[in-house]
């Protein structure tokens, strides 16, 4: 019996809802498209917050704030020019609501004049404010990031994976020129990788997109991709090149050493709530989440085994003491975060509750274990011995000595773990387009666990992309990225025959 | 010549604005009513934001996070109801954007069916929430907090201190009863007590509001109110015991312990980045802001006095040098927040921008600092001699050791000079609402700066109370909060002459 009623193996979309659910991370709201982010959920997110944003400062730039609204105007040009430009966006038409007849309604008189949006994404705005703080090469380079919520309508949603509204992070900078502009674009990139990586235990495939996945207006476009346990992927941050094509847009102009007036570069890179789908997906088992011990918001939990009699006081008291002597210890450069659980339930519901949401240890802490001096407790990262949950038993002195150590193998494992199935669901054997419609399967033969596919092509564009996204898509397939690693010789071009120039992942995805 | 063009004897107002505008802190946008906060600015905010949510959770709260958008519907029962319900709030009608024309429109096949309201504030969404999750005592207290813009459309408005987007914080909570309830409205109010005074050296007046000034729908309101430097308040947090009014709204009942079904008391309470004007309007002066070490971004910055000669790299190293030392020194329960301004610019500019900005310790590092292991350096909260600037000059080894020390006393030290004006500026002696017009003056007569007055009141309700609203208002005066501390007798009301029950705090207000 596992602490969940679904099991990934069953129904695997199912099975994410029930983890979403049931770790206490995130639910549907009465506003359609938007989530209701829970303590646990929020408590992640924060934690992915403080390091992103630690790594952002840290590597020289500044948080600002836009505003939430945009003038409609400001996406006029886009509109016009940007092909691939979604339209699917929140729109402000009034300012006052009114009761009409005992019924509340946007009040007639108070219609704007020109409507505002929900920012999808900031650069409109930002760029705006570029072109008035940019005059000279002394300004640049200006790199600035956001921390906010943005909406993108959408008709079918996900919890974290696609939702109206959602939280995330938005870099925007400005350079002298191309040079500086994709340093900074492989800058983001990296930090991506390192917080999905080594903060999140979650392996990615760095490398960048095709032109018909880029983002619109975007030069070149980057992304890390995390492979599901259902063998989808999932896009978890991107990184944007974008040329001069917005400070054209936007006359972002700075001048030169030399006297001359020069379009600024741009980049932008984004990271968000969808992040935590990934989590789940990646590390999820069919008791629950297994958080990450560095992203963990508690990483140890004690639940005292109060039965009401008179020995709880004993309990309680060397509980508190523990957890005291547990936050004095250090693990991945902070303070270790444990806490004792004092709510008023039964023992045994707080230790499932605490499995679902996937707190790295727990302790459960009964009479015997205060008189005798010592910790029993669980490793959520490998809980089961065959079906039966395994527990183990350290002296006090030691539990607390080697709590950070605990911590530090959960991460590793969970990491080796993940890689180690993302590495074994990589195909490098499909050298024809036939190849991939017998790998993948179609209609009623279609595969469910398949993985990724790495195969060679000739980088088509234009019309011949088109097309070859038209083969994958009736096999439900996207080209994901060009990896960064590339082999050394390529062969025929998986699609056309030509001569191959790149390997690329296929996969589908979320 | 002061780094100001505007004084705060000149034009406080004007003040105000170049302060917000020189420091770095925020700037209009194009974005009617919405303000581009700064880095600075921002900078200010997540110290204010980290140092409150550290409280919060230490208080045993949650974040969440709510829907920007909530349902119409949600505000129908509120518009019926509750007297002094604000309708000015952003509306949004349509999901879609569509080129009609060549012209880019909301797209009339797009409109929803039932408008959504950007949140004003979540006690509806939340409420929502409550009676989801609360069935029985054990679920109680449930305390939670959200970090979140909301928006409240405004016509005219002033950076920080009302813009129709703003950034606050807002805890909701839900209890067995009154007691618990109000226990945690008076302990909301002290985390906003002591955020302003201890951590912003902004001394407040902790006190309830009175009736009319109360939240709507709220049983009893306090708040925090800070005096600014042209003598008006600026209330600067709010914590309201909500009874069971929004209990019986949204159906929050749990059963308790005897099995039967009760009402949930709630409450709310919320602090903004209105706190950032209050703090310019604090400890600013006429060269710009003095920001509280404890909350500066950047504690200590140096600015290397750069020449372009060939001594410029010893400077450097030194300058970076003394930064590392700094950064291992503790201030206020963290490590020092030392900076060197590497930027391309004229030293000069920069430590004049550093200036504005209210950087609490500004060291100037030139050949003979670095050659001589001194550090020259001036105290921003104590900038001038007369009109001079004041410098001071410390061999290197006791500025570092020094450092921490040197902080504490400038934050001291605003909170001094900002109590001393307080209680200079409150009177306690208008006996009679004659007194009161003669004291503030109107018309031509209205005079600027007047501070508050203590007056005793009988703490008339209902019509007499509209009626005293309506003479203070026609002095441009409102009642702020009667203080917590309260004399041992009182004299008769100033507004009715009948025997006074309280005393309250008038004053003109932002």
């Amino acid at each position: 019996m596992h602490a969940l009623k679904v099991t990934r193996a069953d129904d695997f979309p199912e099975w994410y809802q029930a983890v979403v659910r049931e770790a206490d991370l995130a639910e549907n709201s009465p506003t359609r498209g938007s989530m209701i982010i829970k303590a646990w959920g929020m408590g992640l997110w924060e934690r992915i917050q403080g390091e992103l944003d630690r790594r952002i400062k840290e590597t020289g730039h500044d948080n600002y704030y836009f505003p939430l609204l945009i003038p409609l105007s400001f996406f006029a040009k886009e509109a016009e020019h940007v092909e691939g430009f979604a339209k699917e966006m929140a729109v402000v038409t009034h300012h006052r609501l009114k009761l009409i007849d005992g019924e509340l309604k946007p009040d007639p008189d108070a219609e704007l004049t020109e409507p505002l949006i929900i920012r999808p994404t900031s650069e409109t705005i930002i760029g705006d404010a570029f072109s008035r703080w940019i005059t000279s090469y002394r300004d640049l380079p200006l790199k600035l990031n956001q921390w906010a919520n943005v909406m993108r309508w959408e008709m079918r949603t996900r919890l974290f994976l696609r939702t109206s509204e959602f939280l995330w992070q938005e870099g925007h900078t400005a350079h002298v020129d191309e040079a500086d502009a994709m340093e900074e674009t492989m800058l983001a990139l990296e930090l991506y990788r390192s917080l999905a990586e080594d903060f999140l235990a979650i392996p990615v495939v760095v490398g960048e997109k095709p032109e018909n996945e880029r983002f619109p207006g975007a030069v070149r476009t980057y992304s890390i991709e995390a492979m599901m346990q259902d063998g989808k992927a999932l896009q978890a941050g991107t990184s944007h090149y974008l040329g001069t094509n917005f400070a054209e847009a936007q006359n972002i102009r700075y001048q030169d050493k030399d006297g001359g007036s020069s379009l600024a570069h741009t980049t932008s890179w984004g990271m968000s709530t969808r992040m935590i789908g990934g989590l789940v997906m990646t590390h999820g088992d069919d008791d629950g989440l297994r958080a990450p011990p560095a992203a963990a918001p508690r990483q140890i939990v004690v639940v005292p085994m109060l039965r009401g009699k008179p020995e709880d006081e004993a309990i309680k008291t060397y509980c508190a003491e523990l957890v005291a002597e547990l936050n004095k210890q250090s693990v991945f450069n902070a303070p270790v975060r444990a806490f004792v659980d004092t709510k008023d339930a039964r023992p045994a519901d707080k230790r499932w509750d605490w499995v679902r949401r996937g707190a790295p240890i727990i302790c459960e802490i009964g009479p015997r274990d205060a008189a005798g001096g010592q910790v029993t407790f669980i490793k959520r990262n490998a809980l089961r011995e065959g079906e039966k949950i395994k527990s183990h038993t350290l002296p006090r002195a030691d539990f607390v000595a080697q709590a950070a150590a605990l911590l530090e193998v959960a991460q590793v494992e969970l990491f080796t773990e993940a890689k180690a199935r993302l590495e074994a669901n990589i195909t490098g054997e499909l050298k024809t387009f036939a190849d991939i419609e017998r790998y993948y399967g179609t209609g009623e033969n279609e595969r469910e666990f398949k993985g990724w596919a790495r195969v060679h092509w000739s980088r088509p564009a234009g019309a011949a992309l088109e097309e070859v996204g038209t083969r994958l898509k009736a096999l439900k397939l996207t080209i994901r990225n060009a990896p960064q690693a590339q082999p050394a010789a390529y062969g025929p071009c998986i699609f056309t025959g030509a001569p191959g120039v790149e390997e690329i992942l296929i996969a589908r995805a979320y």
